[in-house]
């Protein structure tokens, strides 16, 4: 018997009617495909309402007990969920993370997946039920409760769905699918039918609305996951690394695929660096402990033994990174460390562009043409990203888009 | 090193605010007891929004989805006090029914605790943990989570302190203690500063706010408990069984110790059944099938073969009572079935009433002055019971508070 695993979002599940027709759905899904495992994140603002109370509560809510409040909305709604099929006369049952047998380890607030046990979820199909799990959440080696940090949810399914060898997970929420470009930027940013894993990892990671993590564990395991909207039947975006992605659609390999977008980017640049072994680990170790992302890394070549090292960072993090390197930059010799605000990144993502240099040259011409300014550049074999001002990120999404005629069906 | 486990309700804790000066208190109570675990309901009126959302999802909820759902709001109360308990610099930790070891039978929604394992709870006061508990859910040996049923977070305090071998349970609600009558009924209504079990449990089972079943739990247990405010720091009043309850205070085993009411009532009676063995269990075992609790039963002596049989329910069953009997009735060979409703209980409670029937005439003689018809009557060694008008109740409850004296201090 196939067993598909189905995720459904907060937007998905925002309100009592919400609820019945996501019931509906996965009903749908378990009378035309067999076995379903449904897994559900917390009903609409519910999480956020939850760490609004928390901060009234604590300025620094200890984070054991935070995972404690937040996994409740998803316990919530995957209770919900089951009524909601009971009352259509399904067999149903919810189950917790703990439940469901996600083991974690003991990193409040990020945790990460350790293994699935299987067996109660297996136990509850065997008698015929539907399992709803609640999203999001895990369970230590101590049985304590923990979160696999926001948007999370995805992650669970896709695990879900590689531990029990599902044939398919089903991501639904409330976009449609993965689109060649964010669609508020891009009016004819086309929906994709269908993207590999590592395109849409780079894609997810450079601003398209998923979770990277669950990308990479549904590449590891295999599991195709689609992207679909819970708001209507339309057909979403399979990524997936099927047989036929070489074969019957060869071409699409020869393409840019999407472009990304994120206007949440701000830059510190250390100028005058005396350029020895080890300063990168000395500016980098201490934003890490202070639990700062660093994005893009660009250190150029030195000529006069010393260099300029400039990276990006959330502009949410800016004032505190901002801090943090004041205090290193006097270690390394200089105290000219300068910041700028309002970036954004754009990345043009696709497998055909391994060894192939003329999509660079063309994304920078098209650039160019259109008068906006980089700032900075870097790439990986599929992705080149260059770093603009984030008022201009509408119009490079446009032209990229054009130039690398997006809006063509695949 | 002694060991209290306390219990704040719902009222206590119904803002940021609250939940902060619940935690102060506890704070107070491990500086100056030793160790201490609380146990919390869900915040204000969570628990009937969860239970609104779930009946626009399911006109009829599926109980063990209902109680996965409701369980949730006594977590949430047990994370917030735990994290502003380590805002305080306290070491704390909170504990989901399960974590706690709360076992209990499957009847969701009224599940019944079968035993408490307490060894994670032991461990973490090894730790120097202050340990919050979420009250009124449990886990069967199958690992689902059960509710012990509203107003139950109490017995969760009792069954802690029981299974813990506390030296004391505490109730922190929003009322100041246990009154000798309903004091929005009779002005002069005073404060007990202690009430003995068997007296308690009746005041309870007949109108007094407390879960009877924690207060027979303690009395199984011997476990002293303390009802007091959790909005002041005013004394409140002892509920035990003490060794000094029959010398120091010797006295009050001769006095009528409280009055308990009840304005939820109706009765039935099936007329001129045939006396036959069998008929009551022919009545009530239909009317138990339905879920319907049946408390106060009267059977007249049988004069001519025939008999008046009559019990009284809960008034809000009074309809569906009513459907049960009249088709039962045809069985027993009468269709002479009548109702009354908007009636009330009123008990007078003491443990030195037994065997002195100098109570009964008082109670009745008092009523009689005072107008009042009394309906029905029934007794139990420690409690005298009249079902009366409903709109007497408090005209009642003042004279015979007047009667018995109750206002005079203990």
């Amino acid at each position: 018997m196939s067993l598909v695993v189905q995720k459904y979002g907060g937007s998905s599940l925002a309100t009592p009617e919400l609820i019945k027709s996501v019931a509906a759905r996965i009903r749908s899904a378990h009378d035309s495909e067999g076995n379903v495992v449904a897994t559900v994140s917390a009903m609409g603002d519910s999480t956020d309402n939850l760490l609004s109370i928390a901060s009234k509560v604590s300025e620094t809510p200890d984070l054991r007990e935070l995972d404690v409040l937040l996994s409740t909305g998803e316990l919530q709604s995957c209770a919900l969920v089951a009524m909601a099929l009971k009352a259509m006369g399904k067999k149903a049952v919810s189950l917790s993370g703990a439940q469901a047998g996600i083991r974690t380890d003991s990193s409040y607030g990020k945790a990460k997946i350790a293994g699935i046990d299987t067996g109660r979820i297996n136990e509850e199909l065997e008698k015929g039920n539907i399992v709803i799990v609640a999203g999001f959440q895990g369970v230590t080696n101590d049985s304590d409760i923990t979160t696999l940090g926001r948007g999370a949810s995805d992650l669970t399914a896709v695990a879900l769905a590689a531990g029990l060898n599902a044939d398919r997970c089903e991501i639904y929420t409330d976009v449609e699918g993965i689109y060649t470009a964010d669609p508020r930027l891009v009016s004819n940013a086309r929906k994709m039918t269908q993207v590999g894993f590592e395109e849409m990892l780079e894609l997810a990671s450079y601003g398209a609305k998923m979770n990277p993590r669950s990308i990479e564990l549904g590449m590891v395991y295999q599991v195709p996951i689609l992207v679909a909207s819970s708001f209507n039947n339309e057909p979403g975006t399979l990524i997936h690394d099927g047989e036929n992605m070489d074969t019957t659609v060869g071409e699409i390999r020869n393409r840019v695929r999407g472009i990304a977008t994120d206007k949440d980017v701000a830059k510190i640049t250390v100028f005058s660096v005396v350029d020895r072994p080890g300063i990168a680990a000395a500016l980098f170790d201490p934003l890490a402990e202070s639990d700062i992302s660093v994005d893009v890394i660009v250190q150029n070549a030195s000529v006069s033994g010393t260099t300029d090292l400039t990276f990006t960072i959330k502009q949410f993090d800016v004032d505190r990174a901002m801090k943090v390197v004041e205090k290193v930059a006097q270690d390394l010799g200089t105290t000219n460390v300068g910041k700028a605000e309002n970036l954004a990144k754009i990345s043009i993502v696709g497998t055909g562009m391994q060894d192939s240099p003329g999509y660079a040259s063309t994304m920078f011409r098209s650039l160019a043409e259109a008068k906006i300014n980089i700032e900075m550049i870097t790439t990986s074999e599929i992705r080149i990203t260059c770093i603009i001002g984030s008022d201009q990120v509408a119009k490079a999404a446009e032209v990229l888009h054009a130039a690398f005629e997006l809006e063509k069906s695949d």
